[in-house]
């Protein structure tokens, strides 16, 4: 991380990075902006698929007494509104509220499926909502929530709101693609894994949203179909940026935060990017990681597994990446919007998902 | 079943029922109609997703090998076709093609979801899709029809796509509060549930989707909001009546019926309709029957399940209420349809899903 900070440290039009108060005061704007419109269409549903709604958005304790609220950082909705503003300004930041919460009600409905598909236990530091309310009612919650996010859009008379509600379900069916895809490559071999097929998985799990959320935001702003698929492409571009940088730190750790630990991801054999990149650099290092991957984790064998993956190229090639993916969403970021001024908030955004700021 | 039959043989305007030809006829052309727009739509998924859904609708075995197709009745959409076609004519049915494709969409994908669930192992007489690709696939071509359904909608020009997504959107959040009911209504004890309680649950667990499927037909022939409710009343009172109907069969079975054994529901002690009836009869049946049902099904013990529910008034009151639903349903079919000539496509397929005509 630290070498991949250092080299970026400069943005390529010789403007200095923004050093992170711009992208959390956005992401702020943005929560306090759209969670009056989340909670008025959760407060829509009866009353069963409403508690588990508001235990999982972290507004309700398990027992259902009210909770202070961590519903996430919120950069989706936060990415809505910020391309909205960007290319159609204040009046189309505001008119965009409905899809940003549209747009949060899916990302929250696939954590709530993914959770019980992955057996993940916590969320936002609780426990996940399947090991509270059980598989079928957190099945039902996400079935709910994705009814509700594509309702809010039907709703909404926003002359954009049929083309984001079109893009919206089309990201669904990625995203779905993109889940089966990690969860069929998990079962796989190690060596049977191509680097194509992991980049296409992480590009439709993570960067396809991020994308949806940038094209919608640009659609409420009446942007032109260009303009549109290049706010889809930064999107997805800084997305995978993003997950290259998530699956560095899943890895090495990162010294600067707290969270997983280091080598989470090589204890339990994931096969991330790096990883793959690693396993089929065809070096001596990637046959002794193969060999490292094909047996199960023991106490110990971390440090080793992750030299492995350096030594194979794995680390580099990750960050390089990363670099040249955070290159391509500006280049598709400059062409939608020109102006650096008006470019920037997105630009924050993106800095900040890719942790590149602090 | 012999007495509901011969009690309902006229109907109120003294004209004859159908004898399910009619039905079948509009069953068989709502299926070729919409069997295009389904298939092309499901095409339009991602290989993954597509496979599944192919399966599931019966399109393909699972090896991937062409299958004969067995999707079902085609009920849900027929109901679109026909309300379009009674209240704005052949023009306004052909218009709701893709409308009706989504109806069927959110229905399986409610399958999908359910069988999960419940653990069915068996879905029209072929293995469930969970129990041949695992739970996380199941979960995620489910996810992927409701987009999908939500998307032929967004991207249907028609004047009353947004309004139908809308309404979908919300029968969806209504199919999953009734799911949700279902399962928890199961784990309590026999004792605890009331008769409004299990009317309201089958009334969002099968009378929403069909009052769903009227409302949308209604809004794509441009009708009064007044229309459109009475057709979703329609829909909904002759999908409670199917539920109580069969309900009876699950209990005493069906003589001119292949599909479910007589005892099935006691067998497993569900709490159907006839069962909470007879359980909240206040008869000293019902105390025999809660005892029954307070202990695990045992071999021989069928009869006298039977005859408890029977005694205790289960049996005559669910035919009552199925006759009173229908009789419900008719009356506002008549509100938004005087002419019985134009309201007896709707009529026929009523009488069609709750058996009253073979």
């Amino acid at each position: 991380m630290a070498e991949f900070r250092a080299e970026t440290k400069q943005r390529a039009d010789g403007t200095q990075p923004a050093d992170g108060h711009e992208a959390a005061a956005i992401l702020e704007g943005a929560r306090a902006s759209v969670d009056p419109e989340l909670r008025s269409a959760i407060d829509s549903l009866p009353g069963s698929m409403r508690r588990i709604a508001l235990y999982h958005f972290g507004w309700e304790h398990a027992d259902g007494t009210p909770a202070a609220g961590n519903a996430g950082k919120a950069i989706r909705p936060a990415l809505v509104l910020t391309a909205a503003g960007a290319l159609g300004g204040e009046r189309a930041r505001a008119g965009a509220l409905r899809a940003a919460a549209a747009v949060e009600l899916v990302h929250n409905f696939t954590l709530l499926h993914d959770d019980v598909m992955d057996r993940d236990t916590t969320r936002r530091h609780r426990p996940t909502a399947w090991t509270v309310f059980g598989d079928p009612d957190a099945i039902l919650a996400g079935d709910a929530l994705q009814a509700l996010a594509l309702r809010l859009l039907a709703e909404d008379p926003h002359p954009a709101s049929s083309a984001a509600a079109a893009r919206l379900a089309d990201c669904v069916v990625e995203l779905c693609a993109g889940q089966h895809a990690d969860t069929a490559m998990e079962k796989r071999a190690p060596g049977e894994v191509t680097l194509d097929e992991v980049l296409a998985m992480a590009e439709a799990k993570t960067g396809a949203l991020l994308g949806c959320a940038c094209a919608v935001g640009a659609l409420y702003a009446g942007a032109s179909a260009e303009d549109v698929e290049a706010l889809d492409a930064f999107g997805r571009q800084a997305g995978l940026a993003f997950q290259l940088i998530d699956d560095v730190i899943g890895i090495w750790g990162d010294p600067g935060r707290t969270g997983k630990p280091a080598g989470a991801d090589l204890a339990v054999r994931k096969k991330s990017l790096p990883v793959v990149a690693a396993l089929t650099s065809g070096t001596p290092a990637a046959t002794e990681l193969a060999e490292l991957y094909g047996l199960p984790y023991e106490e110990g064998d971390l440090e080793r597994t992750a030299l492995a993956v350096e030594r194979a190229g794995g680390r580099d090639w990750a960050q390089a990446q990363a670099a040249d993916r955070m290159a391509r969403a500006v280049q598709e970021l400059a062409r939608a919007i020109p102006d650096p001024q008006e470019a920037g908030g997105l630009l924050a955004l993106a800095e900040f998902v890719t942790r590149r700021s602090s």
